[in-house]
């Protein structure tokens, strides 16, 4: 069975334990991860024992192709009355559709029509990688750990940041990524500073800290790394505050294990850069998810509640943002364990 | 004024023909339209007479800077409940949200609250480009149709569609591109008879079709083109399709036109395919908006009753795909006009 097969009928299972006789799936990334096939506008129906693809007619042989254990249905007319036809026709009494992803205008059509609230389920199943999905992971992590010591030794005075950019993402195509995962932040000076930078054609001077934050795409998978260090001799605040945030992210990463609550991998990295007295410049949440999304479940932060599982794949990137000077930020992807975790994006140096 | 500011004017233009106090704007890319300030996971309320962007802390900085016309608010519990304190201390009765675009649970909140559904009042505003963003869009088509002349002659038996597809975003980014406006399309011999076909290392063999369905991000906005061509010597039926591809795009292109339905720039395209006895072969829709998105408003199909104005921007790209031979599809991106187009993406050929 392959991987996507293997998933659907996990999804069956949920079904079973939720006494549920369906659920219509819209997402995107959710049909993906269930079908192997990534394609915008179309729908899922997943059943108990089946599992139907609603596809446009252009759509059908590449979908037929490559999805071969979805049934397809090319509609007749909107790809919503497919899914109420096939309920109908199938008994599927119990269905459900995803309340925190679907939009208000068609969750509204479902309830109108008697479906069900049900969140979570297959976000539950894309939470544990596994199999090849954990292999895409581990290279999509291991292609961005390696960029750093290629890239490091070409940012030079003068250089913008948006010149480093392109060159991080050709140094990460040609080691086999799709390409960035997310807008990459690459900050010089003062920019590092600024935790959401937009990269800029602001040019490298001498003596100030570069904050690269990047990740790339490998079959479907995102990686995410940040490294700081200081281009020219480092001032004594910046070794300062870099000791501190090496410190919090280390005291983080060895709080992570299969059963912790996220909450705890927080406080274990706060805790050090409060206790240094830099409380206050630690201005976001830990960590989070990474997957088909570079940003998703679960969030690892002061508020969100929630234990760790074996499989899951997060983030932990402590900071400290001096406004106007630098930013310091280390942050590596790790895979949850039973006894641990395990660093997906080792580098030469942090 | 800047261009940011005068939309959000505009959209209170908009609010009061609607008769509405304010509108709570939750969607990603139309908060990024209205403040310029591009980022996931923060609100913004709109008032007749205020504007107000509700932002984490870490973001506050940045903000401010980049979005000065718009009031920061760091909210202390919620961002929801941020919006709903505001509109009581501002007496915003009549408050509203897009419940095409909201989420199914964030709308009902915002139902239990008392707030209003009202639908593409910014949508309507997107759909017209003008000033920079019209400058922004026609440079995006700049680039992609002078990125065709450059990597033809380098499409050479035996290279893989993904390494075309990486050289083609290294000559776009050359030219100033932030990176490409979609998956793009690189479709060999039988796979360019697959409208979505996802490019492959797949190598290119003597005598087939080449199809490149590319664009891409300039400053925020999307650029999308296709040329198709024979490698080698090509074939009788090749020449005859092209032509007929050739001559739908061109009345297609003729009939765009302030004032015109896009089922009409449909029906011209159509048509022609029709009329040429490869109707059954012409599997999608005739175009759809460009902007912010690849895909946005208005769609130009055989369903979606439309009127055409100056200042929209649609792709005109019909196609006929012989599925296990060759599909040949042209596109052009374009801005409409009262007397008629101007075509955005030129290239050398088609």
């Amino acid at each position: 069975m392959n991987i996507h097969a293997k998933r659907i009928k996990d999804l069956q299972g949920l079904l079973k334990r939720e006494r549920l006789d369906a659920i219509v799936v819209t997402r995107n990334l959710d049909i993906g991860f269930l079908t192997g096939y990534h394609m915008d506008d179309y729908l899922l129906l997943v059943s108990r024992s089946a599992a139907w693809g609603i596809v446009p007619n252009m759509l059908l042989q590449d979908f037929k192709a490559k999805a071969p254990h979805v049934e397809p249905v090319v509609p007749e007319g909107s790809f919503e009355q497919a899914v109420l036809d096939l309920r109908r026709k199938y008994k599927l009494a119990k269905t459900a559709f995803d309340p925190e992803y679907e939009t208000y205008n068609r969750g509204n059509l479902w309830r109108k029509n008697g479906l069900a609230e049900k969140g979570g389920l297959v976000g539950s199943l894309r939470a544990i990688k596994e199999g090849q999905e954990a292999q895409d992971l581990r290279k999509a992590c291991l292609i961005a750990g390696k960029a750093f010591a290629l890239i490091k030794p070409r940012i030079k005075t003068g250089r913008t940041e948006l010149s480093v950019y392109r060159e991080l993402e050709d140094i990460m195509q040609a080691m086999g990524a799709k390409g960035p995962s997310f807008n990459l932040i690459v900050g010089f000076g003062p920019n590092s500073a600024l935790p959401h930078h937009v990269s800029s054609e602001r040019k490298l001077k001498n003596n100030e800290a570069v904050l690269l934050d990047y990740g790339c795409v490998y079959n479907h998978y995102c990686s995410d790394i940040t490294r700081t260090y200081f281009h020219g001799r480092p001032t004594e605040e910046f070794k300062k505050v870099y000791s501190i945030v090496l410190a919090s992210q280390k005291a983080g990463l060895a709080k992570v294990k299969a059963g912790v609550n996220a909450i705890a991998v927080d406080k274990a990295c706060r805790d050090v850069i409060s206790d240094a007295g830099y409380g206050q410049y630690f201005i976001h949440g830990t960590g989070h998810g990474i997957g088909l999304e570079i940003h998703e479940f679960p969030r690892v932060n002061t508020r969100v509640d929630v234990a760790l599982r074996a499989g899951m794949a997060v983030t932990v990137e402590p900071g400290i943002y001096l406004n106007g000077k630098f930013g310091v930020r280390i942050e590596d992807s790790v895979l949850v364990t039973r006894t641990g975790c395990e660093i997906l994006t080792k580098s030469a140096a942090k």
